[in-house]
């Protein structure tokens, strides 16, 4: 089990689905990655909220195996807020408020006992941000990060560096597409290549993942679900579910990354359960297992 | 291998995507039914065409096991025609003209020596002449259907009569929801298995296709392509590839159905790779064999 840390948001979120609502919910992509992978192994957390910051929200990440050294609650500082609703098939969130508060100020600093971290995910923030973090490691064997549209249409040149630095991105198809302006996901992930990442991870929400990578292509269908209850935070579960595996191999050839997305995808399928990180709370190793040997056998065909 | 019948449209199409396109090219649903199916074994094809259909496309038919003793060319009708054309992933296409023509006269007629048929696939059309081609046909052993939008809008009691009586449907995802209501694609799907059929194909183009049956879910994801040329013709050609390994196989149980499942992505996957059934005229069990290798090595994973 190599050491795995991950930077990102830590938010309030609040959320409506068609299944009901949650008010000021803990949310973040590094939270929802940190439980998510802390199923499998210790996770690091590298990450800012403001002085409101429940203490309920850090017994919560404490009472699992994360590492909260890196988790800084600034003073006089108020936390990143999410509003936002799913309708309809739910693939897709509508923001209806984004309070950046304390992710509009100085980025978090990795305390020195993370900088020999192995396995590193960069969560969607600032792709100048996360450059700076990566400076911060020690040669690290896996890096992988996540980005989003505001970065790629604002931000164009800042995330091609990034990219330059990083072995794998993961991202979603329309980000995939707007990053390349390729319609054809093969394609855009094929061009993200050229960028520099070894591989490309592309998260097509209910429709599954894809993994283009030097040696070719992967492909996973998402868990089919009937209770879908909230798709906050499926992504970073992915990414979450995805890097545990990793870690916990300590290793990062082709058969190890897709048997890690199979991991990962699993992973979601709890996460989205529920509302917030419920369903993450509790989630262990051998619910994952049960679940990934239910989700082989969906997949199985003869000859 | 036991008989394979289809009933469907013969058409006439023409299509533009980003690729290029043709004017004037062979179509109809049953045609693409019909030419994939044959790279496994003989089909029988039933549908009415018009005067002018030309005598190269009926020798394009013949040249491959298909036999068109149940093909009307009707003197005084001219054939169905469709024009199409698709724009960015190609997921979806807009019509841009449709003449019925000889589709809006009265329907085919199903041979004396047709009427022992085995396996059936009704492809879209009227659900109520879907039904009388059926009653024509002496117990056959399986039944699948296709349907489309606009009978799930104007037909819906006479489609809900038609999927009473069959074993199995297959409908893209949007259709699902839309005869439903249900937004979740597994529970569409469990919704439409109350209205009669043991199972239910949900085709999510580019994102493969989900199986809803009494034992439970398949998943599958489409083939990952680069070189999408023309999409047209992908759902029948998937619903050839099945239907036809069924027949070849003469078994319907779960897993024959999920093997079928994968053959006709993969049949699927070669259509579009040239404008309208370009690929089809000469593709064989070999070819569909290889890149089923190469399917079921993309969806590998470890543990």
């Amino acid at each position: 089990m190599a050491s795995l840390l991950v930077t990102g948001s830590i938010g309030i979120d609040c959320v409506q689905t068609p299944h009901g609502q949650v008010e000021d919910a803990l949310g973040g992509s590094a939270v929802y990655f940190a439980l998510a992978a802390s199923a499998q192994g210790p996770v690091r957390l590298v990450g800012v909220a403001g002085e409101d910051f429940p203490e309920r929200f850090t017994a919560m990440l404490s009472d699992r195996p994360i590492d909260l050294a890196g988790l800084e609650r600034r003073k006089g500082s108020k936390t990143f807020r999410w509003r936002g609703q799913y309708a309809g098939a739910m693939n897709e969130a509508t923001t209806l408020a984004t309070d950046l508060n304390v992710l509009a100020e100085k980025g978090p600093t990795i305390p020195a006992g993370f900088r020999d971290s192995r396995y590193v995910f960069l969560a969607n923030t600032h792709p100048t941000l996360q450059r700076e973090l990566l400076s911060q490691l020690a040669g690290p064997e896996l890096v992988v990060c996540d980005t989003m549209n505001l970065w790629i249409r604002t931000e164009r040149e800042e995330l091609l560096l990034t990219l330059g630095m990083v072995d794998g991105v993961v991202l979603n198809d329309a980000e995939a597409r707007m990053l390349t302006g390729i319609d054809n996901l093969v394609g855009a992930g094929q061009k993200i290549l050229t960028y520099g990442p070894e591989f490309v991870v592309i998260k097509k929400g209910e429709h599954g993942v894809m993994l283009v990578g030097r040696e070719g292509i992967f492909v996973l269908p998402a868990m089919p679900m009937y209770d879908v209850v909230d798709p906050t935070g499926a992504g970073d579960s992915f990414a979450g579910g995805m890097m545990g595996y990793l870690a916990g191999q300590n290793r990062v050839d082709t058969m190890a990354l897709r048997t890690a997305m199979a991991w990962g995808t699993v992973t979601a399928s709890f996460t989205i359960q529920d509302f917030s990180v419920g369903r993450l709370l509790n989630l262990g190793r051998a619910a994952i297992m049960a679940r990934l040997a239910e989700y082989r056998d969906m997949l199985r065909f003869e000859e």
